[in-house]
């Protein structure tokens, strides 16, 4: 984007290498980084000095719970925290954003956050995940059950079957989310796979 | 959105903090902004620190270009110093971004962007605009021709309407960009409105 004034002064450009920064970010393509930054020149200097801020400021200060691995700015996050959670259960999900998708759902244990799942042809292998803390959290002996609750996809398959390899001769429960139709899906357009898998997931009726 | 974390300890949780900052952006809903933030978490330290210098850097040195009202890092942009574009043109746009798809489009006389349209409901009235500063370069002299490429929209007519009454009593001469049906459009899919317009702007023929 030439802007009238990149080729003359002092170096790189200001709003190029806004665009640049901003065209770094998923989903953000080269037009939608300049209606970003022409946006943010628009706003009063607050809001780009605000952004920097919590930009800096989210680096410095959130990380992994020391227990769980979830994000926090404290040394462990409030759910480990909490007493008032099932301490025996533990649910395993791939990122943050999942865990957030499985406590929106009711569930009141606790939680282990693997920070990815297993892909071996792009090279993520356990010691890329956070399962060694999980194993170490087992190894502890409070949790009685741990609820592989990663995607049914190719990784989150994988990822579960290693962990019940991995956790199954230390004595604890290790169980996996149901696949199958989802709620108010049409079996119509419900696929092959999930269709097989729902049949092999049937359940006798009538004991609710 | 919660963390496990956000309740205690100093205040505002920063990833919060971080998601609201990116919400404010245009067409970044809150979901889209908690993704952007854990994409930024995961990157090294060096980009959300890029991003946020970028954001400072780009509000500090990016203002308007004395002569044009151009965005530029330096007094006057490149347009308005480059001696080889014709100096008798001057293009009036709206934004930025729709001066650089005049300058693609091939033109090489001069520019001045408003910075936005004439839109009285919303209370934008020509002094919220660049018109003033476009009434002193024409009463400069150099000028021949003022083009108003605003887009053939309500604000955009009002706005050319405006500047012909306002620059014409200076001997000028005042001309608008063509509507009509767009190259490569289809005739069967072209609104009233533009069809009316492409009718009443018809030319002779054969005159190539």
């Amino acid at each position: 984007m030439s802007l009238g004034g990149s080729g003359r002064g002092s170096g790189v450009d200001p709003l190029q290498r806004l665009v640049d920064a901003l065209k770094r970010l998923p989903g953000i393509g080269g037009k939608t980084a300049q209606r970003l930054a022409f946006f943010i020149l628009r706003q009063p200097d607050d809001y780009a000095h605000e952004l920097a801020a919590a930009l800096v400021d989210v680096k410095a200060r959130i990380h992994e719970c020391a227990i769980c691995c979830n994000l926090t700015a404290d040394t462990t996050c409030s759910f480990c925290t909490d007493a008032r959670r099932t301490r025996g259960e533990v649910c395993v999900v791939a990122t943050v954003p999942e865990l957030q998708a499985v406590e929106k759902s009711g569930f009141r244990g606790l939680y282990h956050v693997l920070h990815g799942l297993l892909a071996p042809l792009e090279g993520i292998g356990p010691s890329e995940l956070r399962v060694g803390r999980l194993l170490e959290r087992v190894g502890e002996g409070e949790i009685k059950e741990v609820i592989v609750a990663t995607s049914p996809t190719v990784e989150g398959e994988t990822t579960a079957l290693y962990l019940h390899k991995l956790l199954s001769p230390l004595g604890v429960r290790v169980t996996r989310i149901a696949s199958g139709v989802p709620i108010g899906g049409d079996l119509q357009y419900a696929d092959q796979a999930t269709l097989a898998r729902a049949l092999e997931g049937r359940r006798d009726m009538g004991k609710g």
